[in-house]
């Protein structure tokens, strides 16, 4: 399994980056029974934030929809420490929630998301198939144009 | 126990619609254990989405709550059609998160979401008894008044 | 364990409210599974919103804290409730969702959630290491400057 994954990941061209440590009294993911709830991810590359704005002013579609991407493979990053390197143990994604920093009258949430949703069903097919919600904010941690949390099952 | 929810539903004149199927790389709900998510629902009747903009500004607080409702309509829907027609499985509304497209200054998000929770209870009686939490976003998919998704507790 | 997490309360000077109910169609919190889910709370003192307002503009960033940890405490007070008073019965807060109202151009949302993450790390030790999720609102009810919701993992 996880070697169909990480193949998926090399032909798509996806490098999963070291899964970061939040600064606060938090933590990047805790799993209770066969849920692993994975903490709201930010569009980081090479350790910062690579997308900054309102969706709709200073940010267009296509550069919002690869921030939504860019919080995806931080999801995976995460499920991947948190599952001891093994992605194969996600026996499904069960819900992502998508938070798009959104200027007045930006109505297009669902296409950023769509950014998240593909790449997910991308990497791991059938079990990334997953229920979710897309929402305009007012604004984000450090100017992010996109965040995205997550619940998965695993398993044990 | 289906019947005495098919008798509520008629006798508050609320058909179900048929659940409809996301266009895009995500499903309309996930069932993992005995938990079953439900995607963000947005006021749809009648196949389009039926209250749209700003609550406080374009939309009033009377047609916000009748948007929660459809919301809430199409939530129980997407639960028939998991549940293979028998809304009587639900054994508890565990979670309602109410997202509602907020003008500058309007704070009765909770008033909004009443909509959804006083449909939920009327149709399901006490298994519909839920927590919830009742926000104000920037702005919705589609231009959407108020989006809804849950967490319910079904029996396999 | 519970007299642990009390006397952490009492050096703290925190004094947990009693549980208040909602006044609508809803609840304060659902058990399922091991599993609590608890209603989004605002920052109520002594019976009100002590701190309304949007931050970056009428709130500052320290009064938001202030209003993140009231959000924290009220959490707790109701988990306190779910649990016929014992907080020991928290095995772990599995995720709080943390909800900032925010005036344009605000983007310290994680810094105004620390205020709740800390508070439930000090209370409750490493049960209370958390995944979450901060994220700026248009607005929330009664003008509240926060609003945060949880899940939490319980011992039946």
């Amino acid at each position: 399994m996880s070697e169909v994954i990480e193949s998926r990941l090399s032909e798509l061209g996806i490098t999963l980056p070291q899964a970061a440590s939040p600064a606060a009294n938090y933590v990047a993911y805790v799993a209770t029974g066969n849920l692993l709830f994975v903490s709201g991810q930010l569009p980081m590359e090479n350790g910062k934030v690579a997308v900054t704005g309102l969706v709709g002013a200073d940010v267009d579609l296509a550069s919002a929809q690869r921030a939504a991407e860019l919080c995806a493979i931080n999801i995976l990053a995460q499920a991947k420490a948190a599952l001891d390197g093994d992605l194969g143990r996600i026996t499904r994604v069960v819900k992502l929630n998508g938070f798009v920093a959104s200027a007045p009258g930006f109505i297009e949430q669902h296409l950023v998301i769509n950014g998240a949703s593909n790449l997910i069903a991308n990497v791991l097919g059938a079990p990334g198939k997953h229920a979710r919600a897309a929402v305009g904010m007012a604004a984000l941690p450090f100017n992010a144009a996109v965040e995205i949390d997550a619940v998965l099952e695993i398993a044990l």
